[in-house]
């Protein structure tokens, strides 16, 4: 059975992994017969926001204790994640790719990504084995692989402008498609990066983990 | 469009809503063309549960912030929710129906269920609208409803017995099917009942919401 490393940020779309796109990628893994194996970093939240106000709060919260609550239980920490055990890895959106696995939402096309995801999308690549990145999680590739690459953020003009900042090429794509790099076998979805609905994004991951199973070596 | 309440009782299985029952019931509906009006208690949860290691926190968090979660912001107090506003209602499982919709958690078959979720319920019930509860959820039916009731908690024998001695029929069903008490017009499916994996799940869950939308009067 194909084993297919998700990397999980938390669990709400203002502080954590994007709840829906999360569960999708779980869905269309487990109906294609592939296996999902969960992963989250063992560290503090950069915040927590309440989902309901919008407002930053002052509790405390671990990424990969919250990112628990999606995966059931069933996660480890990042930092045990081997390449050598995984077939491919997919990276659902949500703020805590930009908070917790990377400081994008704070210092933008300068920042720096989690040194474990940065060295396990490294090892997967080197291995020609896929990566399948959601929402706003692609923008953190330029960061992690010296290579010139093509990926989309969706339609929004200032994730463009970013991107094209970090060095990488970026493809306008609808929420419903996705946007495949050959060359690196990288696939990337828009999902929740505007305003849709949760059957829209579930078209685009639904492709995107299509594509990741199929490009397995 | 028809318009479905979804009643959620926090975020995370252990503690609040089980995240993936109520993506995929948020995902069938989006797909039908149908419309999700999502809703919870503004009440503080029962416990807060570390979902990595099982154990009881001693953190305190409310019940609508956490469900906000999962609705992504879009979500209002359970006291605001209107029968004559909704054509259906859906309430998916996870512990927070035991611990925060009712006490079931503590007290089993003799358990009170909160009054907003039971006046709600028996409006719609009154208008003849499609009820369908998802996993440990039908449980609370018959403290709900003063009439003769069919519905499943899946395969479980001690399930089976609390159901029976709460006064309602129970019907044994595997979690990729439903049950139908054509009298009440309510729908029930075992889902997460059982360990088992989401695609089957997302069987038992596609077939409920299909029922609810076409049995709406």
């Amino acid at each position: 059975m194909k084993r297919i490393g998700i990397v999980l940020s938390g669990c709400g779309v203002n502080d954590g992994s994007e709840i829906q796109e999360a569960v999708l990628t779980l869905l269309a893994i487990d109906r294609a017969g592939a296996d999902a194996v969960c992963f989250a970093p063992d560290i503090p939240q950069l915040q927590v926001v309440n989902h309901l106000s919008g407002e930053q709060t002052d509790e405390r919260r671990n990424v990969l204790v919250e990112a628990a609550r999606i995966a059931r239980g069933q996660i480890q920490p990042l930092s045990v994640a081997n390449a050598d055990d995984l077939d491919a890895l997919i990276v659902p959106g949500g703020y805590g790719v930009a908070k917790n696995l990377s400081n994008l939402a704070q210092t933008g096309a300068d920042c720096e990504v989690d040194a474990e995801l940065a060295r396990l999308v490294q090892a997967l690549h080197l291995q020609r084995k896929p990566l399948g990145f959601i929402c706003i999680a692609p923008a953190l590739l330029p960061k992690i692989l010296a290579v010139p690459l093509r990926l989309t953020l969706g339609t929004d003009v200032n994730a463009a402008e970013m991107v094209d900042a970090m060095g990488a090429i970026h493809v306008t794509c609808p929420v419903d498609d996705i946007v495949i790099d050959g060359d690196n076998n990288i696939i990337t979805t828009p999902a929740y990066m505007q305003e849709t609905s949760i059957a829209e994004v579930a078209k685009g991951i639904d492709k995107l983990v299509a594509r990741v199973l199929e490009f397995i070596p």
